[in-house]
């Protein structure tokens, strides 16, 4: 005897339309990505689960530009990346030094807070970077356990310049961990070449899979610090250690963490291998044209970029808003007549600006022009809401 | 200039085999739900999104047989679920009470000891459940902010009892924690008949999805428990009362929490759209006959059960042995020569027993005497290490 009845809508088979997903991500993923993720399941210790993790780990080391051998992926969303890097090299009473100019930095120094470590934000304006010498002050002040900068902060569409900031932390001691979850890929990044500590990203940005894998790496002296933390990580699920012996990072045999979710790690398996096939320099190249590209269809537009210095724009993604024009109506045109998504503000920019993408196979000509003239129809013949 | 080039095996395409998984899970999953894989990427906050979080509440209250609010999907493994239903309720220097009788209880007492609070282990053999009394003197005597308990203890195959379990908590201020990761679907559990507080399940067992989501629910109770603690949650991600605004629980707008791995939501809506088209009580009638089939067919070839009183085994997994056999061997055969998985032991079982599954679509007549006959092949000839 069923207490609960199931709902009617369930009885309908499931339909989805295609978008051009041209936002803040997830971005489009190709359909041999698609079709790796309806392969027929395999145990999560079976050889070939162990295998496309293999394959995960070369490829994530090539994207990220690394040898690191704890090169693997969280099984979740890209805060879990953030959470991870935090909670592993954090113990209570620890300082972090967290890079605030956008949701993204706000977001950290909440699990910092959280985490029951201590915070000390370093402030920059919305629409611009942390500069090294502001950042070396604070270092220098504070020899926090680590410092905390986002390259793409996907609010603001700002690139966080890096290089120089791996060598200043290691200088006090501190560590040096970075978001790139909206630029990795898209947006040079030499974890190696930087001295980057920690370095994450999710799955369905530039790398075109599907949403649900964190991939991050640790340096040899971010490990280092992990296994001389006093107690093991206050998180099971992050505990790199235990899941450096699930991706077999050690050396050791393979050990059960938790239950990998292989269907996810043979879509990204394959969208390693299509960022391999093309490489990554040339993947850089066209993210940079094809940004280039919309930059100079915005200005024609009339556009008015939220990042005033073009060398702080990240490729992957940019801010904007027009004088004048009511930026939801133009997005909900967008989605509603033409199936393209535009991403409106985020956290602080919330309501004030659009932000369109470009990401893995959304970084193409064909794709600039088509959200280009999408948007310009959008402004020009808006679907106001009185009239849906 | 790269750094660091790829590997050589990304080039190949990725290939997988057909298994017949017959183990302790993931389960295999129906053409429908794969296929749903493989759909067209849209936004975590798009309508469709919404509507199929939508669907995907529904089911899960259907499943769970409840009507809490707060019933949605974690975005992580199993693990995830246990992790987040501890961290939810406790506070650091709250008391815990775990039942541990093989491996899920150790697990779920770790995790309490990392975040700090404090751990009681509540201890029965291996192969039986707890009893209500012995839980009831635990309970009274410590008075603890919770008791956890595991429904199906994969690791042995026992069904713990449920009933009467969550009066008998609710009479000394405790609250009932169940892990049903093993069992929801083909295992009878009424969340609100036994009046459980904190009930959760992963996608890939019974419900035949892919790994990578943890439902959840959460009853009045434990809500108002979370509600009334001294600080917010100490891990973002697992932080129910940021997650239930994101599945949109409390009649709040959809808040961003994290990026929802739509892939796999599309999955699970179609599973439960499966089990709420064969309603659960058939659901549940066809995992018992499947279950006394198999235990019917493994008396017959000589098993020993792990669990002796056929009244505690779990009908979605059978721990078993056979004296003289050896089971490594045995499950390898399996393995190589038929493509179908054999579970050897987890924790304190491993090196010991075979585990059998039938969860969802494996729950069969056809299943069932498949893996029979695979099993005394695979005993009557088994392939030997030195012939690999």
């Amino acid at each position: 005897m069923e207490d609960v009845r199931p709902a009617a809508s369930l009885r309908a088979p499931l339909r989805l339309p295609h978008k051009a997903l041209m936002g803040a991500g997830p971005a489009n993923a190709p359909p041999r990505v698609l079709h790796a993720s309806a392969q027929p399941l395999v145990g999560h210790l079976h050889a070939e689960a162990l295998r496309v993790m293999d394959d995960i780990k070369d490829g994530l080391r090539y994207a990220f530009q690394t040898t690191n051998p704890v090169t693997l992926c969280l099984s979740c969303a890209g805060h879990g990346g953030m959470e991870a890097s935090l909670t592993n090299l954090l113990e209570p009473g620890d300082v972090a030094v967290v890079a605030v100019n956008g949701h993204w930095g706000a977001r950290a120094s909440d699990m910092v807070t959280r985490h029951g470590s201590r915070v000390v934000k370093l402030e920059a304006p919305l629409g611009q970077p942390v500069t090294l010498e502001a950042a070396e002050e604070a270092v220098s002040k504070h020899r926090p356990r680590l410092l905390f900068l986002v390259q793409a902060e996907s609010s603001t569409s700002v690139l966080q310049p890096l290089e120089g900031f791996g060598p200043m932390c290691h200088k006090y001691g501190t560590l040096l961990v970075v978001d790139t979850v909206a630029s990795l890929g898209g947006t040079p990044l030499w974890t190696d070449r930087w001295e980057l500590d920690v370095v994450y990203t999710g799955s369905q940005k530039v790398l075109n899979a599907p949403p649900g894998l964190a991939p991050i790496t640790f340096s040899p002296r971010a490990m280092q610090r992990i296994t001389s933390r006093q107690k093991p990580c206050s998180v099971y699920y992050w505990d790199i250690m235990q899941l450096g012996d699930y991706w077999g990072c050690f050396g050791n045999p393979r050990k059960y963490h938790h239950t990998g979710p292989v269907s996810l790690f043979f879509a990204l398996r394959e969208a390693l291998a299509i960022l391999a096939a093309e490489g990554l320099t040339a993947s850089l190249r066209r993210h940079a044209e094809a940004a280039a590209r919309l930059h100079a269809g915005l200005q024609r537009l009339g556009a008015e970029f939220l990042v005033p210095d073009p060398r702080h724009r990240v490729p992957t993604l940019t801010a904007f808003s027009f004088p004048n024009v009511d930026l939801q109506a133009v997005a909900r045109t967008a989605m509603t007549r033409h199936g393209v998504e535009l991403s409106g503000g985020l956290g602080p920019t919330v309501g004030r600006i659009l932000r369109i993408g470009l990401m893995g196979v959304n970084a193409s000509e064909d794709a600039v022009d088509n959200v280009l003239s999408v948007l310009e129809d959008s402004i020009k013949n808006p679907i106001l809401t009185n009239k849906l």
